[in-house]
């Protein structure tokens, strides 16, 4: 059993008070994430402020038997970083380890702690005349460290990748205290097996990653932003093969949008005006982007020539300004507070191949319907990735907890037609804790076995980030 | 110890008799690799050609006892995938599991045998109007499992990756004989630790990779060549940053090449003429390639004149053809024949941070001429990746036996050199047998132990590819 109550006396004797939340009310924004419909109850919130600091609390933890909950930036969506609801886990918030260690424009380098805001991150960085490629929702609030222990994704994973691309070197405290030292900058390092590779995506379950060298690009100097209509889903992956012929390597984002997504912004945002004459089923937001002497306008004016030609594209807008494409860009916000202001539904974050796109939003679309002639489908995504939030509504009529079982089962029978696809439960948010069941049942048991040695090997008393991924073994 | 006339037997009733080679001299192109300067003795070679047939080969070979040495297309650099000298190693060979067996242009993948030489993988990708970007010298024999083993590199990787960027599943056989199938055709799939990462760069030690499934990109409908004379290291990599804003994400190749490599070039290729003007101290051969309709001349031209503004380029030559390219790149090819023909030399494989190479080529080329004036050193590489091959050339008069005692001591002060630069003794090549020691010299005693356990979690009995990497523990 954990000796709860010294410990945090401990680290505050250690680290000092500042240290160290014990009030709830100071600890409230440490046990709710985004979406806001999780809550645990922590042991208490300890805010190290620098490596050693974060080694001497996991020593401590350890000595003690006591679990711990690293926590980034809130920003996730499968309660992966909430403490539990049992008292029984420390958080060992990284907020304070947020100092841009090093900024190296010619190597196209960062060196971070993993306590920075991916914005702050983002703006050192163009001060540099460079970019740090990673675009999400949340990078206003997301620190690097969560976007490392998941593997974050986000817009422009089409060209730049998700984070294990974006990452050359890490830091990180293992399980037992000790620091392991990983910070290379290199661009090309094959020594063997790649052990960074294993934190990426373990979502906190192997150590605390405290530290990142991250890869950098030039930042571009211009880009172009069309919103187009299209008549089918297949329209827009046929589209998406001409684009990425015509925009080559410039291509940085390829969001498919439905209808009912367009009307949830301008719910949302009472501002947005209808972007096209006519409404259209489904529209695609793109995004070319370069550097140095490329006419984007003439290439993404071939490209919707080629589009109508072939009969893909109905209409389109090509945002003029820097001010116009931020506009269309809106949509693509305003619809996922529109989505949020609708309560309680169903959240996915699954991939398929890109040619099983059509097929698959068919056959999905119809059976939910079949299922629950009352709910709504939103199915969005970022196609060059094969990613879909292929997100449900449920009927409002039901309570909350009707509401609940309801999703649930159009849950298993959305996953059950992604199966039949060779398609993935989550293709960038995890599974913390709300997709355990589901990625359970379809580990093979060599997977399992492999996993399980995995977190075994690095965490053998099981205290680091336990229950999430793989259930707690006792 | 390992029931060695029996095991061949066993598999020859299995799996029949072409399956297994017992002769020497129909073993003899199974232990040599490229360099042709290593030997080994093997218990047999066995050349499955399904994936279940490497199963039953692997399950026999742990019921028995027996080692096992997974071997590709003996391009290989670092003796990894050659036998043992004791004559108790089983060769398995990948090569008759050679099928492609899906190809979807539209998904942007293929789904191969790990036994498929490069090459034909590039030529079925191409009939599809698609490219699988990986390029190295030995693409016409070398084998897309040893690819992945080993983490590949070449000459694309600054726009493409290495392998790990451009695998997306993997089949692998396990050391117990089992079969993962891990072949995913998903651009995005973030469930939990991705067990892939483990077999790329692990070198056939904790596995056999038999199919992998590759990312492809949209094949390049034109390209643009150059060779530039500069004055100094200083300015090559000054040049680079350049590039890499003008050129966008269109840069494919950016090449260091010391005038030393054009002479070795010249004298391996007679047909070859210098190919600038005047003779210049650095080079660098660059390629710019696009799908889509950007003027790609226009672009290098842009580069070339700001390069020529600020005195980073004296000279260059821009190819007007494709077979003007090709004989620029011919210099790059025929150079390391022309080492070759040198006969023995150091070979080395580094990475440093971009921002160090001018520093270290420095640091290097003088303590290394210092210890040993009557050397030659020829550093060239791929400047986007920080990589060199800062190789040395002995001094003629020595004996071979001296040869090899004095280019051990030079490799030893270089990689001297390269630690106070934070740099990697391997960025491509891997560690195989020839690199363990100076990679185990650089093993944190954490490092050593994540490694170790996770071969022994793999590997428990520590038969498949022992020796490799790590050392045998006994």
């Amino acid at each position: 059993m954990a000796d709860t109550p010294a410990i945090l006396d401990l680290i505050e004797h250690q680290l000092g008070e500042r240290a160290v939340l014990r009030h709830p009310a100071d600890q409230a924004r440490y046990i709710s994430d985004w979406a806001g419909d999780r809550l645990g109850m922590p042991l208490g919130v300890v805010r190290p402020s620098t490596t050693a600091e974060v080694a001497e609390i996991v020593t401590l933890c350890r000595e003690h038997g006591v679990r711990m909950t690293p926590q980034g930036g809130h920003s996730g969506l499968v309660a992966g970083a909430l403490p539990d609801r049992d008292g029984g886990e420390l958080v060992i918030s990284l907020e304070r380890l947020n100092r841009i260690r090093d900024l190296d424009p010619i190597n196209f380098t960062m060196t971070v702690d993993a306590g920075c805001i991916l914005e702050t991150l983002k703006q050192a960085a163009a001060e540099h005349d460079c970019d740090f490629p990673l675009s999400l929702g949340a990078q206003g609030s997301c620190q690097i460290g969560g976007n490392v222990a998941t593997n974050a994704g986000g817009l422009n994973v089409l060209r730049y990748g998700m984070m294990r691309q974006l990452v050359l070197g890490l830091e990180v405290v293992m399980p037992d205290g000790r620091i392991w030292n990983g910070l290379h900058a290199l661009h090309k390092d094959n020594r063997g097996v790649d052990l960074k590779q294993l934190f990426l995506g373990s979502e906190g379950t192997l150590g605390i990653v405290t530290g990142a060298v991250l890869k950098l690009v030039p930042r571009p100097e211009q880009s172009r932003t069309a919103l187009l209509g299209l008549p089918s889903v297949e329209a827009v992956v046929a589209l998406y093969g001409l684009a990425r012929r015509d925009c080559s390597d410039l291509l940085t984002a390829f969001e498919l949008i439905p209808r009912r997504c367009i009307e949830l912004a301008m719910e949302a945002t009472p501002a947005l005006r209808d972007p096209l004459d006519e409404a259209y089923p489904w529209y695609v937001l793109m995004e070319v982007a370069a550097t140095g002497p490329v006419d984007l306008s003439a290439m993404l004016e071939h490209l919707l020539e080629r589009g109508m030609v072939r009969e893909l594209i109905v209409d389109g807008a090509l945002a003029g300004s820097e001010a116009q494409a931020q506009q269309l860009w809106q949509f693509r916000e305003s619809m996922l507070e529109g989505q949020r202001l609708r309560g309680e539904h169903l959240r996915t974050d699954i991939s398929v191949p890109i040619s099983a796109i059509p097929a698959f939003v068919e056959q999905a679309t119809r059976e939910v319907m079949d299922a629950s002639p009352d709910c709504e489908i939103i199915a969005y995504g970022h196609i060059g990735d094969g990613n879909l939030h292929f997100n449900i509504l449920p009927p409002t009529a039901l309570d909350d907890a009707a509401k609940r079982q309801h999703l649930r089962e159009l849950e298993d029978k959305l996953f059950a037609v992604l199966d039949g696809f060779g398609g993935s439960i989550s293709a960038e948010h995890g599974i913390g804790r709300t997709k355990q069941a589901p990625y359970l049942a379809r580990l093979s048991p060599l997977e399992h076995e492999m996993a399980r040695g995995i977190k075994a090997l690095f965490d053998p008393e099981g205290l680091m980030n336990p229950g999430r991924i793989l259930p707690v073994e006792r």
